[in-house]
């Protein structure tokens, strides 16, 4: 565990922090450029409202847990701020895409934005005390939990997207998002203006209602009538391996806050479920997506392996390792990193790339920031098994 | 020559049309379900709306030029027919997916599938001479027309996509599609109802507009305002080949019709270039998008294999060859067929895979049928090509 302490911990530090510090900053507008190619060269102007919110809450954990580098808040404060000023129209909701300089491009009907900018603020804080910021994650977290659980109360009258009166289905991305927001909203609100831990109850349960025990697995859509499977219309059989495994470290997490044993069952099995269904035993690497039936998956890009999801296995392996002292967790955790390591983690110029084909060489040319990819989910990982690692061996 | 028409001929009748006519039909609802895994087995009932359009398109068009099989009227028939009776909406716009009883699912902004259903409808029209058809034919040529001229014609007022006081960008698939529905049209309807040869002046103008002399380049996307590219931005410098190469044979089909050498000189050109920039050296087959300036795609699957462009540049360099005797382009003929014939023509079960990654293994499990495919590329270039060598060879 030392050994994985010090090569994380220097990965995070000497590889991916620099990456993003050196390449990503917008000096001129404020805020993240995401879209860097290997080298760290901006490809693309636009700007990701999902990156700004996720990074300004990626250096400010980084801060608050790992490192604290005054230049990570600064970098964490121009995201946000950028966010405030530029990312939010006239109803509240807030933008998908806007241009360097903070016009917008395309807002969408998911509350991801939202979700993302209430984690930045909830981070950014806890490591300075600054209201302003708590204020804004509470505003924007009532906001969104009203929006998910009375949807007609979302302001923005988007078409929809589909006919429900067909039919109407429900996305797990929904609570799963929640519950790790829920989650950080209760770490940073002393005050509790929420009643977080009956939030987080409920969001379990519908988190409960995606998993289906007669085909093993945690579904991405089922009906929202009645929480059954779709099984006549293909993209209502797709199975997100990296989604269920990302979902069963955050409930592991909460379970392991309760001490509840039943809910830790239930994410190990969600957990060993979904990477069973995932790994790919032909060239390593976790799938994108599966048809839970073994059919074919409409979406071109389902056997390529994104950086995502072996981030997601690589910290819910550790945990459940670390929580269950269950060898087979460990020996996930280094396949997992092997893999991971060879192919997605870029010796040369830092950073981990972000898509790779199913036989594990990059699309090319390669990028390391993308409207989906940015200072995320790579240092999250990294960050989070060392503080695993820290509390569980008290190795320091 | 005679051998490339008998194995076209035989790869048609022996190989795809069975694979359609064995597997897709719907007996119970009409119409076809096109999505069919490498078997012909349906793995999904939702329905395709551009498909019921591309099929009554194709069968017909089989039927006019190379098989008079009352049985391809039929099924012709029973798409139009599910397309008439469960795809239009109370505004008139077609709907994009419908179940297999044909309610509806979605909806898009885009009029492709109205397009298709023309197509469908004219060629239908010209092998039973019935009147209904036509009808519906010019009905919906003069509403999609209208709506490409004047946008704020559409009657469906969906929330827009984007921003466009911040950029308003047009779209290469517009004037393009329409470009190929018009000279249907022009064939089918003998009152000339339309006057087709302005109204592809119009398209072909508009057409050129995408093309940039700086960059070599036919681009997907331009400044609406004033017809530039926007670099700055990376969906903005995407190439589509294949989309490419199949507007450079649209071009030709008219050029040659015209008998105009400035716009075959163009149509070259931009195959041309599609080719090269579009070809992989390293793997051999053509790349479904590329960066102008060889950056970052960010669409994941950019660089996939995927059937049609294939299916486009075999037409497209039979069809230069033949009226330029050039051997360049058989040359390139001969390489893409190939690459095609080893890598997507499944001779075991019929029809061609739809999408090959990068090294041209199928994506698995493979399918034959999807939402974006069913009978129509790979039959539309093998009845084409059967036609130019009929044509010009005089061959039968």
């Amino acid at each position: 565990m030392e050994k994985i302490y010090k090569k994380f911990k220097s990965e995070l530090l000497d590889s991916c922090v620099p990456f993003w510090l050196d390449n990503a900053i917008d000096t001129e507008y404020g805020g993240i450029l995401n879209c860097l190619d290997r080298y760290g060269k901006v490809y693309s102007e636009d700007k990701s409202v999902w990156m700004q919110g996720r990074c300004g809450y990626m250096f400010s954990y980084i801060y608050n847990n790992i490192d604290k580098n005054t230049k990570y808040l600064e970098f964490a404060k121009s995201c946000i701020d950028f966010a405030t000023n530029h990312c939010i129209d006239h109803d509240g909701r807030m933008f998908f895409t806007v241009t360097r300089d903070g016009k917008p491009l395309r807002k969408r009907r998911y509350w991801f934005s939202e979700t993302f900018y209430i984690i930045a603020n909830a981070e950014y804080y806890m490591a300075t005390k600054d209201t302003k910021y708590l204020n804004a994650a509470k505003k924007y977290f009532s906001f969104v939990l009203d929006m998910y659980e009375n949807p007609q109360n979302d302001p923005y009258k988007i078409t929809p997207k589909s006919f429900d009166e067909t039919r109407k289905t429900k996305s797990l991305a929904n609570p799963m998002i929640l519950l790790n927001v829920a989650s950080i909203m209760r770490d940073a609100d002393n005050e509790k203006s929420f009643d977080y831990n009956s939030i987080i109850d409920n969001l379990i349960n519908d988190i409960k209602s995606f998993y289906k025990s007669d085909f093993n697995a945690l579904f991405e859509n089922i009906d929202a009538k009645d929480n059954s499977v779709i099984l006549n219309s293909a993209p209502c059989r797709v199975i997100n391996p990296g989604h269920d495994i990302e979902c069963s470290w955050f409930l592991l997490e909460e379970a392991i806050k309760r001490n509840d044993n039943e809910l830790i069952k239930f994410a190990e099995t969600v957990f060993n479920n979904a990477f069973e269904l995932g790994w790919d035993n032909e060239y390593g690497g976790i799938f994108y997506f599966k048809d839970i039936l073994g059919l074919p998956v409409e979406a071109y890009e389902h056997d390529m392996k994104l950086w995502w999801p072996h981030n997601e296995a690589i910290i819910a392996s550790l945990m459940f390792y670390l929580y269950t002292k269950n060898s087979k967790y460990k020996e996930i955790f280094d396949k997992v990193c092997d893999y991971a390591f060879e192919h997605f983690s870029d010796k040369e110029y830092g950073e981990w790339f972000g898509y790779l084909r199913r036989d594990g060489k990059c699309t090319e040319p390669p990028c390391k920031g993308h409207t989906y990819k940015g200072p995320f989910h790579v240092m999250r990982m990294l960050a989070k098994c060392m503080k695993c690692i820290e509390k569980m061996e008290e190795y320091k």
